[in-house]
């Protein structure tokens, strides 16, 4: 398992895709839900830019479930943001500590090579929002569960790599 | 002088916990002040993580004169971000940089080994409010001085620590 | 060309700065433009701490074409993010995407040494605001294109520098 985070425009998914391609078949794990044209834009220029051999599956809320039946070489799971957001504006019968103890145990059982996507979002100003300092809270503790669960750690700043782990 | 700086949530606190665990005697310095529900949650949820063999000494605003008087192998002072917030909201005696002149010189002339937490709080969008900029432009300015006078300093993301001197 | 890039207040200029000071003739190119009490104090202070040696050029829109003109040792522009914002708020008559084009293709074909300095702006929360969220994407691109044509890129972080290319 191979983990990729930065801030926002920092090169992370172009990266993660990078290393994903080395590989034979790659499925790609959707996070996000187009819900507005800004994200449905943004969705649409991150596939233009993935190879047409790799399968694209939506997983906005099970994607342990996803990979536990999925048989691939690769999976690219992009990210883990949206897939926290996406859990933070609904109402789970599991807590979202749950979900994501689930979705690292997945992808640590996976029998291919795992890269994932995530961002760091702690490196500004307290914000003023008390639902933007929980997410900021989760996010930071979610991605050092996967760091500890990962074999190597990537930090992007313009679009350069620097190994952490 | 060691410095442990980071975004939210980026493992700064668990990682600077570990040098000091590894000191006979540690004294840690505490600076927040428990005004609402969610700082009182936060700060018990550090205190349990703590090793019970250590001293707490709540230092809010005089950190410099209780680090003149203390004999220990070890200090954790955690964490100059909120020492710092709490300068900005109450008028004091001196300039917030003369206390933090004060701190520096204090954390250099003890004897055992000091570590100290702080935060990165310039990587997002210049924020709107003029406190905010204000407290963003101290800080970076303040973790310089830290880092100048500091041996050795670590950048944590993720919970993985990257040592920049 | 070194780009140089940072959170606010890591120390980003001062390290510019001193790479610049190892040349002979140095321009510096200075993007700001003086509209408030805020931004007047912080080009003063900026412009205090310069070698009185340098020759300054103001160019707040235009920087590609000062610098096709330009003969000197080193420039040093600072910074892109001012630069930057300085069309976000004007009509122009080319793109901003265009306006960048030039400016990389400026500083690479700059017979001397070109050091940049920029920000990283995309670590913190995803702001409310959408003008924000469209700086924070455009700085980040340009970022990584910054990046890809540099020969060198530093971040900087409490003031010290951690060669990234």
């Amino acid at each position: 398992m191979i983990l990729v985070t930065g801030g926002a425009r920092s090169g992370k998914s172009a990266f993660a895709e990078k290393l994903a391609a080395e590989f034979d078949r790659v499925v790609y794990i959707a996070t996000a839900q187009a819900f507005d044209d800004e994200m449905r834009d943004r969705i649409k220029r991150h596939r233009a830019r993935r190879p047409t051999a790799w399968t694209t599956i939506e997983a906005p809320f099970d994607a342990h479930d996803v990979i536990d039946r999925l048989r691939a070489d690769c999976i690219l799971f992009d990210c883990v943001t949206v897939y926290l957001s996406n859990f933070m504006f609904r109402p789970s019968e599991r807590s979202i500590d749950e979900y994501f103890r689930l979705l690292i145990e997945s992808l640590r059982n996976f029998s291919g090579q795992s890269i994932v996507v995530t961002n760091e979002v702690g490196g500004g100003i307290v914000p003023d929002n008390p639902l933007a300092r929980e997410f900021r809270d989760r996010q930071g503790l979610i991605n050092q569960s996967l760091a500890a669960a990962a074999d190597e750690v990537f930090l992007c700043a313009c679009g350069l790599p620097l190994q952490l782990k």
